[in-house]
């Protein structure tokens, strides 16, 4: 009878109680018209049939790393901590960019080759660890043969056995340094009444430009709306267009194909044309190379 | 000894017994290439990682409510008692459009703005309850400061609550009267010999028109395969074709390029260019504002 | 006490010990922009909400039975045995094509109308067993009033039940000979020096053509980078390109525009243009129609 009710036990704690939150992300530059997202899916199973797994996007445009880091700050806030995101950009497979766990401050963990892909979420939810993923034990029997396909071999096989807890986030690898590998961009500032900051995304659907200068930095240079913000745009450095943008609450403030600037539905500062495409008009981009600098225009 | 079995005994009835099917589908017009669908199943999987979170589409397009609609129409029927369906196509977000949980007949749960997303599915499965969300309460936290993405904060995050019975049914709000806001359109009638009826989708991929007058409705005229049905189909009241269909068991009984009528796949009535596009040829749409009248013409 | 030990025991064994992996992936040319593929979660969710229900790709081309088949061949392998398959690409639905399940001998299942999909995952993973689908007692009830949708009704519901355990594979119906319907293609073969393949599938986001050559075989060509392999690309037995591509380890080998010939992420032979896309530039398309020829030019 004890032995009975201490396999009971067993068997009750072991599905209960040291459960991990078994929750994997992926993101990839792989599309969903072939087997690679459900390949790498197939082995993250083969790991626990008991993990979840869902996507965050494989329409990152291919080789964006930009883009890549962009959606996981966009969206790994919102996941509870314990999280495993695999995010497979990799232009540089095969190359001696490190393969790499990072733990943010909030729990979520990214797996990733340390690419440039971990440059934005370093910085917004910070880096409580890095660590470097030990292929000799990390990675996929049978998938030293011959090609490993680092995204189904590495990433997946190894977020896997992390969110299921077949291994701890030590036994990911050695701890690294506290700091990974930064695009460099031109970062939200404010001096000497120049606004500054990158062109982080468009709003492709609408060819919006979207910046990372948020409004509580907007709002000390007091902008009223209907107020003209000077706006030019540079892509490595290059000026590529200038212009007058009013500050508006609406598209409808300004005519029908006219600029205007306004505060997105992230709060940050954004510029578009009333019914039209402000990116494809002007050729404007996003990433790291694109730059703007915003003035407030004196009132007349 | 008791005590040890009592416990073994709340640990089985409260993970096996009480569960709801902890299923959450989620619809939109977002699109896959970002985050917003991300976002919405992180903040899901934070209420409980135990969901089990599927798609409907993410592809509606934007704002386009009628579709919306037609797409939980097509699809609701076939989910479990229990599951709960997050809609998110919400072009009035920030009017007045109330935010709801309607309870189908069938035991479906839809949150949703309530903007003409429920008129098909309270026709076709019925409504057993509407209440409205109660935002002082099932609000995500954290999400009051600024900007308020509402299929995140609001519906993603009290879908996956009532779905993880985190909150029942009746926790959701005050009771609503049992109605909710309807797009006019066109209900599929005969009278006096003639067909009337409302385009409720192409079939894209081909550009056939399908209307939602059903087979029963079209056997009331009798036709006989080979019979010519004369058609008119009508934009906003405003006639844009008129002409005859013959009544064909396949594509391939009238000539290339000749338009015919047919029941599809759901036993509707719908029309058709053997291997060509009515919808293109003739710049035809889908939507509340579609409508068409069908006549048989008379043998000669 | 002993009856309520019985009944733990039997709770914990039903819930713990016999469950299969309950993991159900769909296939389709459905696309997502629909309902469908939703419905026939629905259905599977209808069986056990405890199922785990994922995608291979729903962006198969309509009615491509081949790449079905290709697309099933380079995933399944990578799932745990117990995997169910559900792959419905049916363009002979309503004829008298039977619906099987397979199981492989490496113990995943593969529910579809046995139409071709089974062509090359038969040879590859080899066929432990294939079976009937009873549809008599093998399909969602009420669905025998009107239209009956296979993928759902059939296919889905029965890879739903068997996931589930719900039923056992020798419940699924009656068992056939060890052998499914093949679609016709060039094997790989090496003779007379002259190597002769299928072009299995196209790298569609570059143009780059794809063969079912594997390097082993390349390898006893002994070409050295740089040698000219002299290749033929015929469709339906027409010769409808000739041509020299130098073997090459990078695509810069070769001048821009310039067609090579390499051993691609598969290790397989495949053709290329350096910055180019071989596919459009020479209409070459993929598929069991489609073959190749490739000799080694004597060096001068």
């Amino acid at each position: 009878m004890q032995r009975v009710l201490g396999i009971i036990l067993f068997l009750l704690v072991t599905s209960h109680s040291f459960s991990q939150n078994k929750i994997v992300v992926f993101q990839s530059d792989f599309g969903l018209k072939d087997g690679a997202v459900s390949a790498m899916k197939g082995v993250a199973s083969g790991v626990s049939p008991d993990l979840k797994l869902y996507d965050l996007t494989h329409e990152i445009p291919a080789y964006n790393i930009w883009e890549a880091a962009y959606r996981l700050q966009q969206t790994v806030p919102y996941w509870p901590a314990g999280t495993v995101f695999v995010s497979v950009v990799d232009p540089g497979v095969g190359t001696t960019r490190k393969s790499v766990v990072l733990k943010t401050n909030t729990g979520q963990f990214i797996v990733t080759p340390d690419n440039g892909t971990l440059t934005l979420i370093a910085e917004s939810l910070g880096i409580a660890e890095v660590r470097e993923i030990d292929e000799a034990v990390n990675r996929r029997k049978d998938s030293r043969k011959s090609y490993t396909f680092h995204g189904r071999d590495v990433y997946a096989y190894t977020g896997a056995r992390l969110a299921a807890g077949s291994i701890t986030y030590e036994q990911v690898g050695p701890v690294l340094p506290k700091e990974v590998v930064k695009i460099p961009y031109q970062q939200a500032t404010l001096g000497s009444g120049k606004l500054k900051g990158n062109i982080s995304i468009l709003d492709v659907q609408y060819g919006n430009i979207w910046t990372n200068i948020n409004g509580d930095l907007v709002s000390q240079l007091h902008p009223q709306y209907g107020d003209i913000l000077h706006v030019s745009i540079f892509h490595s450095g290059k000026k590529v267009y200038e212009g007058d943008a009013p500050y508006s609450q609406t598209f409808g403030a300004v005519a029908k194909g006219k600029p205007l600037s306004y505060l997105n539905s992230l709060l940050q500062l954004s510029f578009a044309l009333n019914q039209g495409s402000f990116a494809n008009t002007y050729h404007i981009g996003s990433g790291s190379e694109w730059s703007v600098d915003v003035t407030l225009k004196p009132k007349k």
